[in-house]
């Protein structure tokens, strides 16, 4: 069975989605946000205190875009890879990374430098400077998702959950208004999907039984 | 045939290196970091102006860590891939990401706020931040190398190349005093490796062909 420690909407959240789109089997730990500062055990199952780690056997990993492509390998066969025969599978490889590596970490600037840090140690110009980054970045899926659905061999895959959670976390930061209109009109088409919507539950309904709070990373920390 | 764009020692080293380590036949574009700035008709190939690009008939890529992959899966079979049969495959993609992610981002922030922005707009808490960040984050391999030469598999692969580097870019922003005692010692040994030294002598060689400062990335730019 894997287990997947997970806080409300965090990069977690890529995990948890594919393995909903999956319907595999899986156990959910919660944990509030940030482990490092509110969950102190949590050093010991992973030193870096960082979210996720996914355990399954002997095998432990905390990057969220490996960890999905992890899991579509344990699956397999599942449409939800591109396979190296296929056209796109560069593409599709070069989005799931893109996701995390290019879209996901400028935005950490943002979160800790407009609102984790205490008042004296915030920089609105560098958590600017990373907003602009980001949505210039936008640009690389916008001009893809022109007359396609999704980023990678004409269906929904993990390179669409990597992108996905990039936008996913824009929106808890305020820049989801500024997406241009390919990108606004695939997250919404995301954000319909059954898989999408059961992850969304899974997390809520997990929070509530171990009593973690429904705050996402963006809120303000305790 | 394989084009690669490529500024010296820039992300576009590890996709280089892994050709080296491949001998697989390739053709190296050299551009001046950053080309956003100093070759703006690279945004035609490029329109994000990120290094690096790779073109593989219609295949285009930009993340270098994804590269890597795609052209192990290009020029399989390879001892630089790890297979999802052995029980290191988890671990090996971890780290391929691992390296990108997490080890290379932060770095970033160090050269831009410390180095590269005009003095008024420099941030040192912002680069002290991000180095003691990096630092932090090398307990991942520094535990993983205890009692091994390589991140994976028990040999050298492109988890190596991603991770080996966010080492080099360190060494060229001062941080590699600081590695702890394993890493210190995995990156002597990478550095002894024929692809390597094979790699950085390709890019010397065509710098010097296409008339591209030999300047770092970490270099103050014009």
């Amino acid at each position: 069975m894997i287990t997947l420690h997970h806080c409300v909407s965090a990069r977690s959240f890529r995990p948890l989605w594919t393995l909903e789109e999956l319907a595999a089997p899986y156990e959910l730990r919660m944990l509030p946000f940030p482990p490092r500062v509110h969950a102190k055990g949590y050093l010991q199952e992973n030193p870096l205190g960082t979210i996720p780690l996914m355990v399954d056997g002997d095998t432990r990993m905390t990057e969220s875009a490996a960890i999905c492509q992890y899991l579509c390998v344990r699956h397999a066969p599942t449409p939800l890879q591109v396979d190296p025969a296929e056209p796109d599978f560069g593409a599709w490889l070069n989005y799931l990374h893109f996701g995390e590596a290019t879209l996901t970490f400028p935005q950490t600037l943002v979160l800790r430098y407009a609102r984790f840090e205490p008042e004296e140690r915030r920089q609105p110009q560098v958590a600017q400077d990373y907003a602009k980054w980001f949505l210039a970045r936008l640009r690389g899926p916008e001009a893809r998702l022109e007359g396609r659905e999704y980023l990678a061999a004409g269906r929904f895959t993990v390179a669409d959950v990597s992108v996905g959670y990039a936008l996913l976390l824009a929106g808890l930061i305020g820049l989801s208004e500024q997406f241009p209109a390919n990108v606004r009109a695939y997250w919404e088409r995301l954000q319909q999907r059954d898989g999408f919507r059961r992850a969304m539950r899974a997390q809520e309904k997990a929070a509530g039984e171990q009593g973690v709070s429904l705050l996402p990373p963006t809120g303000t920390p305790a």
